[in-house]
């Protein structure tokens, strides 16, 4: 598996596992779990390659929907066992924030050429998922008390892409987007 | 007219007549019943055949819209007549997801013949209507409710499928699909 | 520029106009204007490609994102020099809605040749972006607070199909149309 395909299965299975914990938050059963994890995991990336005009890689690849449903089932025996189920939540919505962030910026790019569409896509496909997750929730939406969200993404996206157009190898500019998002996102939820 | 494209009809018929119900709670003139009864008929089959990569069912064939805006119209002048528009309202929305949830199983497995795929279509197709109906008309979600509104698709597209591998003929296997999703989610509305 | 491009141009300006405005109202930082102003800006032809089956506008000319991104900034340092944002708001508002939904139907029209599907795409491309802008900031929906929203978008586009039907040329058929839903939308924000 390149960098780049681990941070994508990455992304989903951490989106996954935040929508399973916002089902943990809300006392929904089994089936409530499945439902969150997979229309947050599976959300972004769906409607970046609906924009991109490419075959939706859950359709294309099955194995997706079902790591999603591992995840749900997962946390589902598990959630009630954490000290802070939300204090979790963050930390995974951050890391889940900075791979797709990277990836959806690297697929933009790989399919248009275009930086503009690239940054577009990589905050798109990093704030999505975790919007649909609040709106199906109807938790307050993380994009409305952060807005440190949507600039993480945006910084993990446009430093994969000036990192790309420096020459170096996709685990250096993959791995520096998402370092780069992380520790934006990361150092608002320790310290913010 | 199959007994599949009978239920995708009769899919499409119910969910608007459900959008309709909503914008008659709501009190919104015959514009809101027309928008919402639309939103929510072709909301649901719309991302389905997006997702799949197929033509959008109502862009091909307009057919769709027009039965939205003739429920809408005959919503309008007859939900005052009723005693209570809500428990019609769940009923009608419990039919139009036992047949969406079996339609969108058929079209998923016949676009990919993924099985997973099929039934993630299913639940999608089936619940997608009745969620944005709930959003845009700022009731409280039907999902968060009861979580045996996602659950009755998936074992409406699951019962389909089993059916189907069985090799039965398809009035058999959409009739079947149809019967589940309707007395699992029906039994939730009566006794529930 | 033709005058049909202008409507594009001038719908994606105004709708990120109005997004940028309700983050000032919301009190968000730079990264939120330009979020808000992004996703309403294209929200509407997003949706409305996609359900056409053609490329996406923004994703084939990114002009049109640096367009949404300039007028987030311009709004920023601005929109606290105003005597009241909301007004301001409803009619930018309500000329993207009537340039969005003739534009809209224009589209619609072109690729698939039936006046029913027009109706409907006008409708969904002049409301869709004031929708997602209203979910995604949390603000009352414009949709529910006044359905002449709905109506005004129905109108520009049956107008413009109406003159377009008559043989009339593309600066009457547009002019016509974006005239006949501002008039009446802004009817209702001057004396409703």
């Amino acid at each position: 598996m390149s960098p780049i395909e681990a941070l994508d299965f990455v992304g989903v299975a951490l989106f996954a596992a935040t929508g399973a914990l916002a089902a943990s938050r809300k006392q929904l059963d089994v089936i409530g779990f499945l439902f969150l994890a997979a229309v947050t995991g599976i959300g972004g990336g769906t409607a970046r390659d609906l924009m991109l005009g490419v075959p939706v890689f859950w359709v294309e690849r099955p194995a997706h929907v079902l790591a999603c449903a591992a995840t749900a089932v997962l946390v589902y025996f598990t959630a009630h066992l954490l000290e802070s189920r939300y204090r979790l939540l963050l930390w995974l919505d951050a890391m889940a924030l900075a791979a797709y962030g990277v990836f959806g910026a690297y697929k933009g790019l790989a399919v248009t050429g275009s930086a503009t569409v690239a940054v577009v896509m990589g905050v798109l496909t990093g704030t999505l998922g975790g919007i649909i997750r609040d709106v199906v929730a109807r938790e307050p939406s993380v994009l409305l008390r952060q807005e440190i969200y949507v600039a993480a993404a945006a910084l993990g996206a446009a430093t994969f892409l000036l990192l790309d157009r420096a020459g170096l190898p996709l685990w250096v500019t993959a791995g520096g987007g998402f370092a780069a998002a992380l520790i934006l996102r990361g150092g608002t939820i320790r310290y913010g």
